[in-house]
């Protein structure tokens, strides 16, 4: 791959990693690469982004990231197209999602320009919400009753379906989310490739499986306000009664692998 | 028993159980009972408190409450001694914790004089937190992380032990609580004759299996602020890393019983 | 569809799908649709097979079982080729795989000749062993621990990824078997048009979630004698460290549809 | 203590136990204390059992485990009254039940001649069927259908309660049993030191939740002929509608405990 304009992003408030991106943003432009990094992190020669946001605006071939999972799902948050991120383990976090750590970052940039990588490509979910969009999720949207003293009553639309139960909340997660909250409330782990998504009712008041579907137009209605919380970061809100419609976002995430590692959860389950 | 004072409480905002408890407020004042109704109920002859709160000063030999589980739970709460309940179900909901319909009202009066009845008595559980402790719960203290955004840790202590995960929040439930909010995150069922009380942790990174203990002290530390729901009726708060404390209620909540029906929570699984 | 060669198959000693099956097969007759019956059952005019392993021998337009869904699951395993099946819930069973009820066989029959239906194509899935490949299940296929007081340690090999543990055994079924012992086991609901499989551990020494596959190569090997439940209804055995493969079946089971129902296994959670 | 009679059991077929159980005999011989091994194990001037069974005719002090939790589970069945056991961890098992290692044993010794140890009591279970009582568990009684094609319908009942339900299998287990089999198949874990059992359906049609009961008598119906395995280690069987009696066996198993270490399960949970 051609690596002509790359995006070095830190973990927030990590000195650790701010050292490391500006250590790698140096690195790039060694190598005549026009890389950005984002504010607070300033390096010499390098184009300064005040906010994630602005990543959308510049044709990258690459995002770097280093810290733990958050920092990556707050990059794919900001990524509208299929812009590949390759994922740095700093700060001691597990870091699912990371590809390498620190020391491998030289033989890392080496192999993606003579193309020794793949990408691996993720389903990514998103909700909409009177006519209004938000921002994808990588692992998973999480709808829950806003008020703990109102038994929230949820209708879950899919195809010709309707589940109704009253129940806390409801999650609907990507295969890569399957590891993470939803795994958390007992649903199953998913491999990775597929294409679907999973429901996972929230303390339903009779228990109720999680169920696996295409990752076709899932309607979400709550009997009360509800929060809608965009893989653990971004809260959104959502009225009593209002249409949530959760669905595949029209671009996957996309991540650059060098070694070829199977199912990355399955070290979630210590495998 | 001689029923000298009583109380008649009703489902806030039913219409059908105001009416029903005015006719059962009318019953007991024809046998010459000092009968309270709680505002808005007035009854010509009757007491009226204010407030459910004032039940606590009165020295009650029975409170009838007409209603669903809700109604039940919100008169337990603010009854601090072993004053028994009659429970009614009116209104339709489930009421697992009823014990009569309103047709049989007057049988029941008469059998609760001439001492053809059994009290049925149930641990309840309270919070405490900075040294002030919340009112009790017949079913359940719900702790949860205040903010969806934040991991938070938690720490569960028993006897010498700690367990501390990351996760949502934690139950902690008696037996008769075990069908409720805990079943519907895994919990167990427990019989409700035991002198025992659930951890149920909610949604741990890990998955943590349901503990059954002792009725003793149990402490919850919260790495952030988190919410504390009572029978998921009233909620107070605590800040990051202060100790709240859950331990058994110095007097039982205590039902009227007419029937001998054995576990009366397996109507809930359909038993 | 043009109905040439039709076959009867009615639920193994039930008097009372015997005789529907009879009324069925007389009816086909009528249309001068070559029928066949399975023995005992017995029509004039009729050919009559002697088990249902003749059925793949024949080159049918269509199968009509009778029964509940054990006589379903049955016919399955004994068709090779995509040959649609007609299911007709008889006896009171609850029937899930089934259609249609005995009174609409007509109708359904003249919808059928008019193309008025679709086809519903499930996933199959099929286990060999020691180069011997088993009869195809549409549910699941069951491997345990032959002998009770052994303590067995289980592989399951997906792609490059190994699970390793102590268990009791393992369940691979398709989506068709979601809702079956899987699910009884803690696995999850999976919509049945996927072409998935799901990997649920029975009795883990540690919990283990289920996992959900794409419909590839699966490798059991047990650490002790074990049995191979096919569709619970044959039961295969492999030795100790023996490699038992699981795969797609080469041909799916074929349902012959007269109702747009969505999700039919939904019926089994109550809605 | 006053150790006037000691046995000394290893675990079977293990070389490592049996020299190690030679060495714990000659230490007690050394101390003047009369001391009883299993065949095959012979000591110079220690008296030798021929199996197992004989522990229960002997008047003993205490017996001495070398294994690990499978020989713990052996003894015990074999020990009809309260004599205690320390047990220690030979051979590498995770051993929860295991109190101290080989290293101990000379300071273990001490330490009970001195009185410095408490005596910890755990509640066993036994079932009996047709009359006839079988040997006593310390952790649980598993009944499973005998017939892998049949599916069983299993009749529990507690005090006035029934639950009916097609599964697989029920476990009745004790509080030390919490952590096993009952574990694996979805039950809670309990403090060691309640009188409680716990019933847990094993692959119930329809999910049930694990069910928490004082440790009274509870008894099974199995719609099919059936097995009864005692702690996993002998099975026993029961015809199809036979009755069987789960009840708490009327002695304790007894820990000789040096260590004040709290819950000793929760190390099964990682903590």
């Amino acid at each position: 791959m051609k690596l002509q304009k790359v995006a070095v992003v830190s973990k927030v408030g990590s000195k650790e990693s701010e050292q490391a991106a500006k250590d790698v943003a140096k690195k790039l432009l060694a190598k005549k690469i026009i890389t950005y990094t984002i504010s607070p992190i300033e390096v010499e020669g390098a184009k300064k982004m005040e906010a994630l946001e602005e990543l959308k605006k510049e044709n990258l071939d690459l995002v770097i990231t280093l810290g733990g999972d958050g920092t990556t799902l707050r990059v794919f948050r900001n990524l509208e197209n299929e812009t590949p991120i390759l994922t740095i383990n700093v700060g001691g976090n597990r870091g699912i999602l990371a590809e390498i750590t620190i020391e491998e970052i030289d033989d890392a940039i080496n192999q993606i320009i003579k193309d020794n990588f793949f990408l691996d490509k993720r389903t990514r979910v998103t909700a909409s919400c009177g006519g209004k969009e938000f921002p994808p999720a990588l692992n998973e949207i999480y709808i829950s009753r806003a008020n703990l003293t109102k038994t929230a009553e949820i209708e879950i639309k899919f195809q010709n379906d309707t589940v109704k139960q009253k129940m806390d909340g409801v999650i609907i997660a990507t295969p890569s989310g399957s590891t993470g909250h939803s795994f958390s409330l007992g649903g199953p782990i998913l491999h990775e490739s597929l294409d679907v998504l999973i429901i996972t009712p929230v303390a339903p008041v009779y228990r109720l499986a999680s169920m696996v579907v295409p990752d076709e137009r899932i309607e979400i209605i709550c009997s009360h306000d509800c929060n809608i919380a965009i893989d653990a970061q971004v809260v959104k809100t959502a009225g009593f009664g209002e249409s949530i419609i959760i669905k595949k976002y029209k671009k996957p995430a996309v991540f650059v692998r060098l070694k070829k590692r199977g199912l990355r959860q399955m070290s979630k389950l210590g495998f």
